[in-house]
């Protein structure tokens, strides 16, 4: 998909372009010629069969009386007649439209087959749409404002994109007061065709974009999202708020926008995996956003702090800490140094206090001799408006400093009143500036993450040693069988297709049989009803554990077999599973279940009350990469007791790891698998592996995908 | 202590006013001068041996030449001549001063020696100070402004203290831009004499402040803080924003103030015991202030939003959720009445969404109907400047509908350019407004907290049924015979003295004995050395468990004894300890450790892996009462344990309550305990008790309290 037409077109339609100050159709082409467009050149063409000038353009009847070529429509009509103008676009050749009318998917099932009918329409004439119910389209580069905004946005470094119209507004209400500075922006509306990922790809290798901004309430392709913003996130950050993330949230999202939302955990999982950093709130994403498009990378987690007030640079030292990040340990010669021209009561050590008597030349000292200290990777200037601060002048400072240094500089000019004319001119020198140290911290955090995220290589998906042909014959049989779940013997068969290891297990008809097989296998033994119409065994009495002797295992036959039939007397009884007794080790469970929006999602954690009570998990949506299973290990609260404490060895991981991979690669084979719980998976101390102990997994065939 | 002088005296001397504009004693009469304190026949005298005039007022050459009475005196002179001043100011009988000068406890080893001297200058005189090294005191509805701040502040409802006085200037500064409105203002620099405590008092009846805001680094008596705080809690909010909670921070403090940090586990139960709103960030505790200040409390956790934007309508959704709010289920009849006037695309279903055309009178019907509904408990109003959004008139309709509600509105105006002129008019009218929904959701969050914290009866502390002097009688025993740690037997003394369960056990000191009192007692039986020396009898192998006949305790006995000969032969040997051995239930660990600045911080928690690996563990500072040793247990993530989960019958928390009440007045009453351990306190099934199996309790004779 090509999709530069959106932001640079050399000509533009506007049908339903309108003469009435108060119309959308007005506002559009009002914003296309005050936002600078005409220039070099570039035509506007108005559609409106009425009219004859519009702000001194003259006015087309239709799409195929207006001059060619035309790179871009922007479609803002009655939606009875939008299919009719989208043809038009299409015989006239062009392949780009922006669809502001609104009536679609969002207002019910009349307006979701509306969507449908305008995107065949699409499809036959190779258009691509943005839209429909949507702001517009703006690029600060070019410039061109192809949307009813109020006014246009200042240009910027930031590329903006939102699900919700109205939320745009604000922001671009809030880039017009300079609060933020704008490369592109897109309102996304309904994504009927343009969605997040096309423009991640669009903005991949843009000049103008240091950072892109995502507002989104759901990702309807999401591996698809993931593949591609993993690139991308290697070439620029992406910073996303999702919303709909609660229960709650997630009803508003679904009537507001008729869409299912993923699951919080695969989200986590998702923009982890893709490099994406999380912003927690609107607040966040406009702090990182500020510090992404105009700060030199993050090479390091060392802060150092210049302050003029003490309890502020505590404050900061304090929320650094929390956030994860070093306050930098300055060289002794650096300190020596600053002693030498600070006052005794300074302090020259991190935090810096240059005292609340400092001016401008006491911060630019300090500053300067901070930032040629190889012990420091930012650096965070923080002002409190004291009797006899040169508020606007220590501005002057960083900003004249910041332009020769390669580290990112940040300002947290505190107070209001007199305050302002120093961060305003921080502001108006892009120099990122917040009112709060913890602010600054959180930026500073967010950075960090991003260089980790963008130190990691790209993943890389094995492909293990497995019998997919044996799963597969597995699957075919059960459900031929007309069930959808599979029994503990056909679990046994996929464990052995992909190579998980689980005990020593034989079937037996009859009593001395399995007294016979026990006796082979040595005890103690576990017996387990074999029936593929018994899903929960021990619900019915159908387990057995801990038999020591032949007597115990013929008598523990017959007292299952009798509870089986009298609790499911139309279930088929195969006989009894003969299991030589696991040795007992640290209980695991790997799971998995199929997210609506992002597709396998794995999940790992200690088992019994780690799982039940404590809810210590972690996810990654398959496929993933040996890295990524690792850190799946890593994540989890409980991960002490895999390393060992108490006097215990450290657990075999790498079996684990591995056992993870397995199950990513099985459920990414066979989309038919809709659930799949191993529980207890377990494992023994480093080099004695483990073994998967039970297993449950069930089919959809709906999602069987044939090959 | 009468600390009303401080905010409305009658007359003030400025002891080393000064007529260069550029010093500190110029600022502080010109604030008093142009802060309209000479109002009201208030009087200034500006004390200076060298001046005539200053600002047109008569100066005089010293305190004792000035006129009578002076109810309050503000010193700033150098700091060499302070003690002097301060001892003219109680031969006049001021008994209120402020010390603005420095270089007191803050500057080092000398200057705390000066602080101690003019302390007892005032005791002397009966003098109360604020101060030393301080921004002064302003009080908005006197008025008086005796600081040396740029500017006087507006008056509000927020009374506000700081240890900081830089940060005090960036608070007045964001005042002074009327982002916040103070009644009182302290920065209470070094707090010699007037602290936070005192504060709290003065503030507790005061009609003008509605909430009490606290920056400290520290509260050095924090058991007076708890007493006075939770009393004044009762009657208005109290938010304390705590610097130096980290360990980086707390070096910070260190280095700034010299003072001691408390344990972070401290403050966060201390706050809570408190009824203390904690705030996390400065914007927390603005934007905390605010709402306290000028809402009308909140009467339940139900919360509706008005929106014309789905977007931050569902980031709001996810925000109140997150903060354990719940989102408003409006009466059917409320439903019907909005959808009745809403256009179709609109949700009449909270969180409301009145679509982004609405103008200020769709807003209007939709608040008066939303608030009239009984099912809401608080609202808040979202609007972002759409195309044809009337800003400013949707704000007059909020402030006008607010006049005539009794519950809490808040605003969420997004966006600058446009927005600014609502958001600024529902600033100028007392609406709280915060440009973020997850701002507002946050704020909601600590209103709700405070009506819980407000409807907790004040504690009552029970006085069990003790034998203190066994206690006392064991202890100076122990510290008699050169010890400062009990054995195994005296440990025993203490828990029976102080109600105690712990398992039956006897001394022996033959084999032989061992052997028959086991007998008696039943096996299977633990073996434990007796000796006053030897504290980790595990380590030193002095512990045998699970001994199962007459046979094996004599062998025990044996090789116990010969082991801790052979590890510690100097240790005395009293015998072994025959102790019938505990079934097995749920370990439970209860401790106590003396916080530096609240005294006896008892710490409870699920033992083993759980306080090991996880952390999980409550904390109160003691005495408590049996509703917050409630609540300790209520606290840990792995509460569901003692619920009772995976088949397990519930645990016998009432006896687990009792036994935290027990160790709570152990070391209440006794000071010399430093430090405490019941590792494990096995707790069986309800209604069969439970039992302290180890206990390590750690002496400091040098704390012991004689009564």
């Amino acid at each position: 998909m090509s999709i530069e037409a959106f932001f640079s077109p050399r000509a533009v339609a506007v049908i339903g372009a309108s003469t009435n100050p108060g119309k959308l159709g007005y506002a559009v082409v009002q914003n296309l010629v005050e936002g600078g467009y005409l220039a070099d050149d570039r035509k506007v063409y108005p559609i409106n069969p009425g009219a004859e000038e519009i702000l001194g353009l003259k006015v087309y009847a239709s799409v195929q009386e207006a001059p060619n070529p035309i790179d871009l429509a922007v479609i803002v009509i009655p939606v009875g007649i939008v299919p009719e103008a989208l043809r038009a676009c299409g015989e006239k050749g062009i392949r780009s439209v922006i669809i502001i009318t609104a009536g679609f998917r969002e207002s019910g099932r009349e307006g979701l087959e509306r969507e449908k009918d305008i995107l065949e329409i699409a499809r036959e004439y190779k258009i691509n749409i943005v839209g429909p119910n949507c702001l517009g389209v703006i690029d600060t580069v070019t410039p061109m404002n192809a949307s009813f905004s109020a006014g246009s946005p200042p240009s910027g470094p930031m590329a903006f994109m939102s699900q919700s119209g109205a939320l745009g507004t604000a922001i671009l209400d809030w880039a017009m007061a300079g609060e933020l500075g704008l490369s592109q922006f897109v309102s996304l509306g309904n994504k009927a065709d343009v969605d997040e990922t096309a423009l991640l790809r669009a903005w991949e290798d843009d000049p103008s974009s240091n950072v892109i901004l995502i507002y989104t309430e759901g990702l309807p392709d999401g591996q698809e999202f993931i593949r591609v913003a993993r690139e991308v996130s290697k070439k620029k950050p992406i910073i996303a708020l999702k919303s709909g993330i609660t229960q709650a949230g997630a009803r508003a999202v679904s009537s507001h926008t008729g869409s299912l939302a993923g699951s919080e955990q695969a989200y986590q999982a998702a923009f982890r995996q893709a490099g994406v950093i999380r912003a927690d709130s609107l607040q966040d994403m406009f702090d990182y956003g500020l510090a992404f498009g105009y700060l030199p990378p993050l090479k390091g987690d060392r802060i150092a702090i210049v302050t003029n007030a003490g309890g502020p640079g505590i404050l900061a030292t304090d929320a650094l800490e929390r956030a994860g990040l070093t306050l930098a340990q300055l060289e002794n010669e650096c300190v020596r140094d600053l002693e030498a021209f600070l006052p005794d009561a300074a302090s020259a050590a991190n935090p810096v206090d240059v005292l609340g008597d400092a001016r401008s030349d006491r911060y630019r000292k300090s500053i300067e001799r901070v930032l040629a200290d190889p012990n420091v990777d930012a650096l965070l200037v923080i002002l409190t408006p004291q009797a006899n601060t040169d508020i606007k002048n220590v501005a002057e400072v960083v900003v004249d400093l910041a332009r020769g240094s390669d580290i990112p500089i940040i300002g947290c000019w505190m107070g209001e009143a007199r305050a302002k004319e120093g961060s305003e001119y921080l502001k108006a020198n892009n120099i990122p500036n917040y009112s709060f140290p913890e602010r600054a911290a959180m930026v500073l955090k967010a950075m960090s993450t991003y260089r980790s995220y963008k130190n990691e290589p790209l993943p890389v998906f094995e492909k293990l040693d497995v019998n997919k042909d044996q799963a597969r014959k597995a699957f075919d049989k059960v459900l031929a069988d007309g069930r959808f779940s599979l029994g503990d013997y056909e679990s046994r068969e996929i464990l052995e297709a992909y190579g998980l290891p689980y005990p020593d297990a034989k079937l037996a008809t009859n009593p001395e049989e399995a007294a016979d097989i026990a006796a082979e296998m040595g005890f103690p033994i576990v017996l387990k009803i074999a029936s593929p119409d018994i899903l929960h065994k021990t619900d019915v009495g159908g387990v057995k554990v801990g038999l020591s002797s032949a007597a115990d295992v013929r008598d523990a036959y017959d007292l299952i077999t009798y509870r089986a039939q009298r609790y499911a007397p139309e279930a088929r009884l195969w006989g009894c599973m003969v299991q030589k007794m696991a040795p007992s080790g640290l209980e695991i469970l790997i799971g998995m279940n199929r997210d609506p929006q992002f597709g396998p999602l794995v999940t790992f954690g200690l088992g019994g009350i780690f799982v039940e009570v404590l809810k210590d998990v972690s996810f990654r949506v398959a496929p993933f990469s040996r890295r990524e299973a690792e850190q799946m290990i890593y994540e989890i609260r409980t991960r002490a007791l895999l390393d060992g404490v108490r006097g215990n060895p450290p657990a075999d991981k790498e079996v684990l790891i591995d056992a993870i991979l397995r199950i990513g690669q099985l459920v990414t084979d066979f989309p038919e698998i809709t659930e799949l719980d191993i529980n207890p998976f377990i494992i023994y101390e480093k080099g004695q592996g483990g073994m998967a102990i039970d297993m449950r997994l069930v089919l959809n065939p709906d999602k069987q995908a044939r090959s």
